[in-house]
């Protein structure tokens, strides 16, 4: 157990909805020490929820964690009531469909105990819809992790207006205790942060394969050995700070403010129509259609790791 | 001297403009054992881009490459024509003026050897606009590099519509040995791509941070905690095929489309008129304002330098 963690000895963090989120979700509450309930209505969840932490286990050992046995902390109930009775944390990984978040929060608020953290995985239902069910609308949090979540170390925190702040300084305090990154998002918006960042380069990836400038894996090639390094080491404020004369930012926006006001007038504004998805998928299987997505995600898993890992160590300062 | 740089063994590589690209290139060139001369007007260009050159060494020793003099290969000539008169390679770096880039290619056409290979390391003027005045319009090419040149992979090669396919394969040929990545964009567009995926997802940035859904250090640390890591190992489709369940890319595509389609409508089209320049210059200031450009550079390149070795080294496969 570690020490930031103490307070939560003993007690149970459930999880509702034991896909891809909740199974990364228990293995990484797991390896942390945790006692964890999965939920799910799947008859074969046990079978699949337990493969997958399995899977995430050799990368966790990687970070640092001590191996486990994932049969000694991980616990199957079919029920979302019983899940919850005793847990300490919610965290609801559960179908992204406004009818099921709002019917298992109002569940769950009847169950749970009445200082249970109340948290849901969700990338795209903000807290203030799925809480209208609720009776105490100042409990509920969004906690979005971020693909791998046993590995990545963001989660992006988004109250509602109504959220108590008590609630968002538990759940900083929770996540933090994890090792994770936590940042409070200050507004309700779709997408949060990280993926409209995400479908905002997407946008410009579609736009560049659908006319012809780059295939898809030249295009996944590019981004890996320049912005993909750019930006696991320093945000795109910090790199415009950084990237030219000693004037810094002051004089990087100055300078290139006018290109780049004329970059975003010339940006694609493509359309995910049956052509432009097929010509995607054709060359995406050129590309890593001969791997196994298990082959993959785990060549992934390990380069993720060994960045992550990397960025870890105390860092000696270049010499100058 | 690398053996894959044998063939330009004794041979000199000419920088034209000494600035921060070009004493990056003239560091990673002398790096591999090249003999440089570098041409600039500047009366104490010798002095700036010695410094700046000392300063890249320690991030390319750590890279692998063997402590050198840069005196011992390095040379400086203030006339362009006398630099590049012996030069196997032109590495251009000067001003981003259309009419600079064309007189500059007239003169060094009529003073370089004819089989010399032709680069401009442009960001933005394209090869078919640098060539105007050029008797020869096959010989150019763009080789454009990712700032710190002498640590990011990527080069980017763009060819004008009249570049010979011969140059293309040389260019490819010679930074490949210089260790770089090379990719060649099969249109000229402004931006070329690496650019425009950063000027994309600046756009979004912006856009956060002027509408008040994060401060400037929170959304830098939002991308190098999520996107950046994720992006420094597997490029955007690829981490789309392996992003969520067994189907990969062609069932994402299907279940994430309609939602990407609607996430890229409500992307924001900020200005960066002068209340949103002030914005991000206050709030960045907070966010590094205490460090030094040099020692977040150096903190950077170090990171970067992490980076990469973290992933050229071989990748064990988690075990599964």
């Amino acid at each position: 157990m570690d020490s930031a963690l103490l307070e939560y000895t003993g007690k149970t963090a459930a999880v509702i909805g034991g896909g891809v989120v909740g199974a990364s979700w228990a293995a990484l509450f797991a390896a942390h020490g945790l006692q964890v309930v999965i939920s799910d209505p799947d008859p074969d969840i046990e079978r699949k929820a337990m493969a997958m932490i399995a899977a995430a286990i050799p990368s966790l050992v990687a970070l640092g964690h001590a191996p486990f046995d994932p049969a000694a902390r991980i616990r199957f109930e079919r029920d979302n009531g019983y899940a919850v009775a005793d847990a300490f944390i919610v965290q609801e990984c559960g179908p992204e469909r406004p009818g099921f978040k709002q019917a298992v929060w109002e569940l769950i608020e009847a169950s749970a105990p009445a200082d249970a953290l109340l948290c849901s995985s969700s990338s795209g239902l903000p807290a203030s819809l799925q809480q209208t069910e609720m009776h105490d609308q100042t409990r509920l949090i969004i906690a979005h992790p971020f693909n791998p979540v046993h590995l990545m170390p963001l989660v992006e925190l988004v109250p509602s207006p109504t959220t108590d702040p008590a609630v968002i300084a538990r759940a900083v305090a929770f996540y933090d205790a994890l090792g994770k990154v936590t940042r409070v998002i200050r507004k309700e918006i779709p997408g949060f942060v990280a993926n409209r960042l995400q479908a905002a380069i997407f946008r410009e990836c579609v736009s560049l394969v659908r006319n012809g400038v780059v295939t898809v894996e030249e295009l996944d090639d590019i981004v890996t050995t320049s912005v993909g390094v750019r930006w696991a080491t320093a945000g795109p404020f910090l790199s415009l700070h950084l990237g030219g004369d000693a004037g810094g930012l002051p004089e990087s926006v100055e300078r290139l403010g006018p290109l780049v006001e004329r970059l975003w007038a010339s940006l694609g504004t493509p359309r995910l129509d049956e052509q432009t998805k097929a010509l995607i998928l054709l060359q995406a299987d050129d590309s890593y259609g001969a791997w196994s997505i298990a082959d993959l995600t785990a060549t992934r898993d390990a380069k993720e790791v060994a960045v992550i890992n990397a960025l870890a160590e105390p860092l000696v300062p270049v010499v100058r």
